[in-house]
């Protein structure tokens, strides 16, 4: 029996996905693969809502991308400001730090957004090369608002691992210059593609990469349909068939029904977990609709990894557990991709139920 | 109708691999994914002939574990021999020139064996930090001996992203400090994954890593069942269970009878080649039975890329093209894993024969 992923993701693939994996392998200069692979690169196009030119799937798992981001932007000369308020952002400052970044980082509380007016006031007063923000915490199921943010002359990099594909992004609209995606959780792909995107300004802006395998440029060389497409590394072909099957599929259903599907279905929870006496720990205008933290009630707190256990092997239902300071105190609940339909909700508080 | 993938590599999937990419997604820290993964590790300790507790799969391609290898173990205070004879020991040093390091280049003909005469001098004389060497040489078809390599207090590195698999490799018979290879030549997975290892040796001399994603001491934190598996990056699930069904097969198979039929298929590809006039670059002794590289007549070398492109519209076929310095001179014909056999052999040189 299929187990049902409600977690931070992976999420469940859907049928399609699985068998476009299961294709037969093409070479990776091959006129048939690189044309899958262009039309790929358009459909990231279309769903970041970008015209860069440069926005390709880096050959590893989101992680892998982010450090593609840093390892092409960020040298000891650079200075980067961080809206704090979860792991993912202190994984980006980890990073970063080990480029020998000067790193300023805003913090807010887990569970709370980021400010936007503190963390304004920081960038106008610190004029950083780089401010750094995640759309969507997997880590407190916070949805950053990134759309006012004055970044002046710096860069602005998101990292939309979960948000993409569960609530709207506007690369362009929103002037950000560097996106950085995950394959594994509103795109339904297995974990092991990073999609990213990079403005012209981000490009001019690209140091000698301390990295040759995630060298952009290089990369670059072989992806883009302007020049001869340099080998560089092989592309993780299968891998490639999966992601594009996904985003055609959430082409086909259009980004407004998707979004508002996932909203449905997070409200739907909501007030499901409410009838439970549960809570979710983000108050209600910041969530993310397909990442909830639900908090763990006290006299639950010392049984939450037996009852995470008994979900799985008496329910087949996987939920995440808390990650960093929110372990131990709150449940993670995904809803991604095709993962966030009322049916799933029903399948989960079902289980609960019965358990609590 | 699937293409027969004859070049060097990605290589056809057997049907088994390519079930296994189509399977349900488990969670990353699911105890059932778990035990896939400590099997894969087990699998991968068989294949590389190794007690080396760090073995595992990197996320990410051939080339990413190479770079997993060099962001470890080389710096600026490095100095760092490499037997360099075709593209792949070039790409490890321009990874390794990227950290810094003192490389002490020591140069044979494309085509020709590393001569361990002349290198083992050279690593007395230099008393590097490290040796770098590639045992089957993708751009050239090359198998360099790397059993009688006097290493002194250096470590030996050994790229086997072609040779494993296909050839013996005895990881700790031979004294090698750390192997990497990839998962799409003789193992016939996608690409995508890295199989790395590890002697203690190694670890005892690692640097801080440049790269967070490629840390391999987080990495073993979550891979070593020693410890309580912490979460880094989400691994690539599906191609972990491709890589697993592939470890599976070849061990049914074993390794003395799956390297004996590279072998036969290797000389039976000689012998047809040299009914058709054509002759290996590479002298008989030297040559990798799971990578041939043939000379391209003066009289076809003008129309050579039509003769691919004829073999690929016409017969479903694809052969490599010649890389770097060997560029319009050589094809390069793979043979690798399940690729390996005389049909294989009899279904090119039959189309060949019609082309030319």
């Amino acid at each position: 029996m299929e187990k049902l992923l409600m977690g931070p993701g992976p999420s469940n693939l859907t049928e399609s996905v699985r068998s476009a994996l299961a294709q037969p392998a093409l070479g990776h200069l091959d006129p048939e693969f690189l044309s899958i692979l262009d039309e790929t690169c358009d459909l990231l196009r279309w769903i970041f809502k970008t015209d860069n030119k440069m926005t390709f799937p880096v050959s590893a798992t989101a992680s892998g991308g982010m450090e593609a981001v840093v390892m092409n932007l960020v040298d000891s000369t650079s200075k980067v400001v961080i809206g704090s308020n979860g792991a993912f952002s202190l994984r980006a400052k980890a990073m970063m730090e080990r480029q020998g970044a000067e790193i300023v980082e805003v913090n807010f509380d887990w569970g709370s957004p980021v400010d936007l007016n503190e963390l304004n006031l920081k960038i106008d007063f610190a004029k950083p090369d780089l401010i750094w923000m995640v759309h969507g915490e997997t880590s407190t199921g916070v949805l950053n608002n990134i759309v006012n943010i004055d970044k002046g002359d710096a860069l602005l990099i998101v990292d939309c691992v979960t948000s993409l594909g569960g609530v709207n992004f506007e690369m362009d609209n929103w002037g950000i210059d560097v996106a950085v995606s995950g394959s594994q959780k509103c795109l339904n792909v297995p974990p092991g593609l990073s999609p990213v995107s990079f403005s012209t300004r981000a490009i001019e802006r690209f140091k000698a990469s301390r990295s040759w395998y995630f060298d952009l440029q290089m990369i670059n060389d072989y992806i883009s349909t302007a020049g001869p497409r340099t080998y560089h590394h092989t592309a993780p072909i299968n891998m490639i068939y999966a992601l594009k099957a996904s985003l055609n599929d959430i082409k086909e259903h259009g980004l407004d029904e998707t979004f508002n599907r996932h909203k449905i279905a997070a409200e739907y929870l909501y007030s499901a977990l409410g009838e439970m006496g549960l809570k979710p720990a983000v108050e209600s205008p910041f969530r993310l609709p397909q990442l909830t933290t639900i908090f763990i009630p006290k006299e639950l707190q010392g049984i939450e990894s037996q009852i995470r256990k008994d979900l799985m092997d008496k329910f087949n239902i996987e939920i995440g557990a808390g990650l960093g300071i929110f372990a131990g105190k709150v449940w993670r609940v995904g809803l991604m991709g095709a993962n966030a339909t009322i049916r799933n909700v029903d399948t989960l508080v079902n289980a609960l139920g019965k358990l609590l």
